[in-house]
């Protein structure tokens, strides 16, 4: 006996990627169902550096940075010619102009997973666990995998907790699956996709602890290089702190099997290495919440996704060393990469072609991210500077890397290949806000209300396309042609029009109009009522009532405000395109190429 | 057959006084009931102003903010030469110095209450419903008046839906009672409590509407001043706005009663008259969702307490007009005052003569915005200045008694009078922090981990004094200044330890120190242990690492950085007093006062 059921979309493993995943397919309405094997909830441990901002744009911050801890700024200890170890410089840790929020917030992983599991049980989705999958298979009829009302993929799943005459097993048919199964990914494995890459001989523990301890910084994201290894302090929620503490092989290398044993190693003789590192500044803390040891592997996967069906993400995909605080983010992106591309398909608004921008888009991504994470680790297990050593390491080499790849920790300078989806033709016309990068941060004030707004809280991830129309100073002449482009875009020809629903732009495209001007003066009803859905869509180009925040949006982004301007943002919140009004048909033929023909599929 | 039932604080009325009351007592664990006799709950119209600061001190603000529309601007408009009305000026509504968030939030009661309702119900206290009392006594046995472990008032309540054979008479015994029972209060006639003061003429309607017209200011708090009569516009939540359209006697009035009669206008009536008022503005709206008309009457309560065992609060001490927003603050602010005076009481902290400072501090408060209020009211009720009328009023009155009147409205210059818990004697120390007022927002970075926080964030009402150390720029002198102050407060007999029950200062006392310093230099750990009772407590004046954030504190406070000053916050976010470190008798002496010899009251 076993049950019989179909799904649009069966997620496989509910940990960051997984959960991002069915959350994000959820608030969609998507048709989405997500199991994992683990009979409980993680309750310690883990990963827990998050960038908020992606978290953000599915409206969860508030709780996330409520929850989690708060990092402004990171430390640098290096040792002194006493061979202990002193403070070398203290610098802010994210770069402000290119984040909305100038911080990380660490939280351990089992509290941003209840975050993401409390939103998707409000969208009427919860996680079924413990289940496992135990047979897939994906269709090769062609006529099949080109249809979006086929389900080409079988799946066997064994509910683990069945007992006595209770149904065991369930086969599910869907039209797509998502292995977000981890490392050691069942998905991956049973598809025969292979990790191609290294494995590195780094071996790490990391303990999470209450410090108890009088190095002043131990609040801040800090790095210690010190005669006795490196050694990186996390400060945490709850006053806790993580450590990730070098090892050598000699601790814990088995030398009768050549792999690392968790039994040769335990929390005191890691904090005993760690207390080496912090002399002359003493850690007292004997307790300890949750530890681990590990040594770093660097490798991809050899394929996202089989005939765009089946698609693996997150840790299944890529592994690398913790330490930047990429693993999580890098996960929950790859799910926030695809979900909407997923959702697009799935409603039948754009081909399903639009899927393969997946892995091109995430490889890339996670090969940045690995060659990244090989000079990073170098600096973290390389011998620090000393006076018998002029060839080591200073802490100038890792405030070099911290500018170097700053952006890319914070997430903020990951860049997209040019694609359909990445059109970088008119780049000119808004020559910061970088096409195939995320939109920049800025504050506007809406002209109604003089209310201040983040451009990034006005572009949620609702799977649609947000059209930003930069109308410029409103001279006569500049109304006026505003006012002609409105009329152009009202034809049903337009690609505004062509594209909605019963006539209905805001069910596809959301219309934003950001115009230069003062607050005291200008009024949202200057501009035509298409640039105007709401009140609340027309932006002002000038700062709050208080004067101290807004201003310069034109400038920051480097639009010219004599000219109207189009920046088109994806539904993950990267640049998509920008043009100048006066190329509308290539606009169009963007548009056109992400929602219609170029991935035309026209549901029946 | 009847109930008998003790309580410590028994509430009847449950308007915004009264849940602020009893959530505030909730969420001290203070023994509290709520009653009200409405059996449903409120879900539209009243009052919809608040000041989100005094919500903000019981953790309540981001809820608020997040469910209701936030109002940054103000415009004007006045009558042009054809007698229709134009826009004279736009300002900034709050002024941002004194005020931590520069706007107003509007909500409608039912969403206000909703939210105080909630916080109350995570502390165990739901409100009981319909209920009403019926009877009430106070003792007048002086030993039994005295005494913390009497119940000297005796309240008889009627459960109103008591059907069969259900017990509907309850007789309570309580230690306090408190009458938020509004304008027409039961508690105040039942104790022949008078209310002095008269009444207007002016007679205004009030409507909610989601509105359709072409007014550009429509999203903003406008004032409308017409040849026709004055209107004023509130944006509210949903898009919806609030109306105040003033009206002649000759519209509503019944000439047989002398009185107004709410049958003789209608929505559709108050719609035509402010569509006139709007002209050359369209206001096409026809639905409601609210509406009233009223009178203005100006009245203050001649007594706020019987014995100092039972008070009244809110609307049923004070009426005034409803047009600058006050009405909802002034009673939430009623019960802000009294709410941690009882709890200090109850806990056996304070003497009980603590809470006659509640009459002398909220009715002095009342007579001010009666003040106000007269002279606000003629300003609305006038003839604007047209070129017939040259002794009208113009525009510029308006925003002459903004200017004067903002700091009032907004809340933050409210002045309460000296006595023991407004000491005055060195204002000096922090010239800019006006004692007996608000405590002045100003961000400042936590040394450990450089996260910038608004001060005001730092002095919840929790029911403790919050003493705040300025230990100035820490030089090697001014380092052995502040350890031999911690030295003296550590003494059993300092104003610190006296007090604190088994030697936990932090039980009664939040102790936060502010150091002038660099968040890239200075250390937690400079300052002595006394003076950090947790790494979050100490604050560095320094910006944020965005450097738009915080910084000159101590100019803007008017505190020497060269100095160790005291500044003593009460419980309510009030400055209580400030002081030299020199003058270390001195703040004993407040602080004895407030918890010890000057309000003695030792529990058994």
């Amino acid at each position: 006996m076993s049950l019989e059921s179909c799904v649009d979309v069966l997620v496989i493993g509910a940990g960051p990627a997984g959960l991002m995943c069915a959350n994000a397919l959820a608030m969609a309405g998507v048709d989405v169902r997500v199991i994992e094997q683990r009979p409980t909830k993680l309750t310690v441990g883990q990963a827990d550096g998050i960038q908020s901002r992606t978290i953000e744009s599915y409206g969860l911050a508030e709780r996330l940075i409520r929850e989690g801890n708060r990092v402004h700024m990171s430390a640098f200890y290096g040792p002194n010619e006493h061979g202990e170890i002193e403070c070398k410089k203290c610098e802010r840790l994210v770069t402000p102009l290119a984040a909305c929020f100038p911080f990380i917030v660490t939280l351990h992983q089992g509290a941003i997973e209840s975050i993401l599991l409390d939103s998707m049980s409000q969208h009427g989705v919860k996680m079924e666990q413990p289940v496992a999958p135990s047979a897939i298979e994906v269709s090769e009829d062609i006529e099949e995998l080109a249809s979006m009302s086929s389900y080409p993929v079988k799946i066997t799943l064994e509910r683990l907790d069945a007992v006595g005459d209770t149904i065991k097993t369930e086969n599910v048919r869907a039209k797509f699956v998502i292995g977000t199964d981890g490392a050691h990914s069942w998905v991956r494995r049973a598809l025969d996709i292979t990790m191609d890459g290294e494995h590195t001989y780094s071996i790490w523990g990391v303990i999470d602890v209450k410090p108890d301890t009088d190095l002043p910084d131990i609040r801040k994201l800090t790095k210690i290089q010190s005669t006795n290894g490196t050694c990186m302090v996390i400060p945490r929620e709850d006053d806790k702190v993580r450590l990730y503490i070098q090892l050598s092989g000699g601790d814990v290398f088995d030398p009768s099997t050549g792999r690392v044993d968790k039994s040769r190693m335990s929390p005191g003789k890691l904090l005993e290495v760690a207390r080496k590192m912090f002399r002359p500044f003493e850690l007292r803390t004997t307790e300890f919440e949750w530890w681990s040891i590990y040594t770093i592997g660097q490798r991809i996967t050899s394929s996202y996704s089989v005939r765009e069906r089946v698609f693996i993400a997150g840790d299944a995909c890529h592994t690398h060393s913790p330490k930047a605080g990429q693993g999580m983010n890098a996960s929950i992106n790859d799910s926030h990469n695809l979900a909407w591309k997923l959702a697009q398909v799935l409603r039948g608004w754009a081909n399903p072609s639009l899927l393969k921008t997946y892995e091109l888009e995430r490889r890339q991504f996670a090969q940045d991210l690995i060659t990244f994470d090989k000079e990073y680790q170098v600096l973290f297990s390389g011998k620090p500077r000393t006076a018998e050593n002029q060839d080591g390491l200073s802490h100038k080499h890792f405030f070099r890397a911290s500018e170097k790849f700053g952006g890319f920790i914070a997430g903020v300078s990951v860049q997209y290949a040019p694609s359909t989806l990445v059109n970088a033709k008119y780049q000119g016309c808004a020559s910061n806000l970088v096409i195939g990068q995320r939109m920049l941060p800025q504050i506007f004030v809406r002209a109604a209300a003089a209310l201040p707004v983040e451009i990034q809280d006005m572009l949620p991830a609702d799977v649609r396309f947000k059209v930003l129309v930069f109308t410029g100073i409103l001279t006569d002449t500049q109304i006026a042609n505003v006012n002609s482009l409105a009329v152009q875009l009202r034809k049903p020809s337009s690609f505004l029009q062509k594209y909605a629903p019963h006539g209905n732009v805001s069910s596809i495209f959301d219309i934003i109009t950001i115009v230069v001007g003062r607050k005291e003066k200008a009024s949202f009803l200057d501009v035509p009522l298409l640039f105007r859905p709401h009140w609340s869509k027309v932006l002002l180009d000038d700062t709050d009532v208080t004067r101290r925040r807004g201003g310069c949006g034109y400038e920051t982004f480097g639009i010219d405000p004599a000219a109207i301007t189009f920046v088109i943002v994806r539904p993950d919140g990267y640049v998509g395109m920008v043009a100048p009004s006066t190329a509308l048909d290539n606009t169009f033929l963007y548009i056109d190429f992400c929602q219609g023909h170029g991935f035309l599929y026209m549901p029946r």
